[in-house]
């Protein structure tokens, strides 16, 4: 299973290319919950959040043949950017299937990070299938965009340097959507700081990690109705060990908590962050009461959401 | 007049309680504007802009009669929120006189930092007025929001940290508005990166401080009708003459490229910035064609803008 070591690699190889982003503080904050809270803030990332480090990871393993192939994804979200642009930098081409749907500013990103846009219907079948067709056509590496143990230990270098920069947690949270950055942040957490309590946070609407961690076997995200939309899947069979064996609790926030808490981001602590990586705050609110006096890191997963469309919606 | 050396001890006075904000780079704006630029983003700083720095180095200055006394401004922008939160850092008293039309979370942030807000009419007059009053029965202390030695030396700590951080610059573009800023940062900059060109960019809508500049004598701020609120004041006799002495040049920008530059650092670096603090990247915008391969520092001065206010204006 994947470990800390891996993590450790990851850092190195993702060194000179992911930023080691900032960690922030907020007084208010501190004094709103009674506790200290320390943000690892992946909104700051290169592409926009958290997936780039486990796409270079993952794109800097592959070998030579690989590599003269080319790399492929599925995904309208930030899996999509982060490939892109690890790609590019290592010199291999990328080939991303986006539903036709997809909002014109995260295709233009995602070509300007020099990747193909290939489009298909708006269902996860189509997705599927355009992606399985120029597989068996060109012979592309897919690239999953969580259920791969590299991609969980990229991902799990952001905890990682958290906890290098801010050493003792009492508590950790983190989005849980597909598992991959959970999965990483609990390794590198139960590893670097053991006595620290790994909390995972998810949409009420889209629940499905928070029954199947209760009962023990994966569920399906069917239609989740969430605002967060990087928190839409379902976790995958690699993710869900590497949860189970080292996650203490899943809770789930509401809509309403979720856009507090992306609200409370950007007005006292002037950052853009998404609907998804706001929910691990919004859970830290929703807890409190039992965090009094602690020491809680809060990963922000990222932060590429459309202003004008939300307020647009919101207003 | 102020120098380098008044800059150094405002750093050392503020050191334990100001924040030493991150500078903040992008490969996409790089990539935009074909030069290195490095923000220095003080958005992130306490009370959500620079002015907490000159705010906590005069309060920090006062004798201990003054302080027995308490200090008052009038003020509805960030100058109240800095001085509430400086003055009850270091337990004094602090006043604020605010138009009674002000955002209820301007009034609710400076009185969470514990100030006394006292309501004015909207005028200029009535503020002045209001406050003379409150000076002549209590004995007040008046802190100038710009037109201070104090106040330009402490706001000369956030170009002094840049510059530390970065080292050579050949640009540095900051705000100007009533000048405290563009003052401190001129210092800074002409004494510890000599051959580094000052740009002072301010909105086309309310541009005395390029007029004052070009003909040598301050022109008064007339309703002028401009987005960036922080910027409608006009230069005062202290920060005239720094400016004079230090500054190279004063461009203009307008509403739209204000809109813009804000629209850019949310969309790719994650940053809320008040439309002041946006006019900096809207100058340089401005002037790329004449930075090709250059190194340019860009002060971003506050984020305190009410973002649900902002769309709905502009949706």
């Amino acid at each position: 299973m994947v470990g800390i070591q891996d993590v450790y690699d990851a850092h190195e190889r993702i060194r000179d290319y992911a930023l080691w982003t900032p960690v922030m503080t907020s007084s208010t904050i501190d004094k709103l919950t009674d506790c200290q809270v320390f943000f690892k803030c992946e909104n700051f990332q290169r592409a926009g959040a958290f997936k780039f480090r486990g796409a270079f990871n993952t794109v800097s393993q592959l070998t030579e043949e690989e590599r003269k192939k080319g790399v492929i994804a599925h995904s309208s979200g930030n899996h999509a950017q982060a490939l892109a642009l690890a790609a590019s930098l290592i010199g291999v081409k990328a080939t991303i299937v986006m539903p036709k749907n997809s909002p014109q500013v995260k295709v233009n990103a995602t070509r300007g990070y020099g990747a193909e846009v290939v489009f298909c219907e708006n269902s996860t079948e189509s997705r599927v299938q355009v992606a399985d067709e120029l597989i068996e056509k060109h012979d592309y590496v897919l690239i999953h965009p969580y259920n791969d143990e590299r991609i969980i230990a990229g991902a799990g270098t952001a905890a990682l340097e958290l906890i290098e920069e801010v050493e003792d947690l009492d508590y950790i949270f983190c989005p849980v959507g597909g598992g991959g950055l959970l999965s990483g942040t609990s390794i590198a957490t139960k590893n670097l700081c053991p006595k620290s309590v790994v909390i995972a946070v998810e949409p009420e609407n889209a629940d499905d990690a928070f029954r199947s961690f209760r009962d023990g076997k994966i569920y399906p995200s069917v239609n989740p109705n969430t605002i967060a939309d990087g928190l839409r899947t379902q976790l995958g069979e690699v993710t869900f060990r590497v949860i189970q064996k080292n996650v203490d609790s899943i809770i789930t926030v509401t809509e309403e908590e979720i856009v507090g808490a992306m609200r409370l981001l950007w007005e006292r602590m002037k950052m853009v962050v998404e609907p998804s990586g706001a929910v691990s705050l919004a859970g830290l609110l929703k807890m409190k009461d039992e965090l009094y006096d602690k020491r809680v890191g809060v990963i922000i997963s990222g932060g590429n959401t459309d202003l004008t469309e939300f307020f647009s919606q919101l207003l």
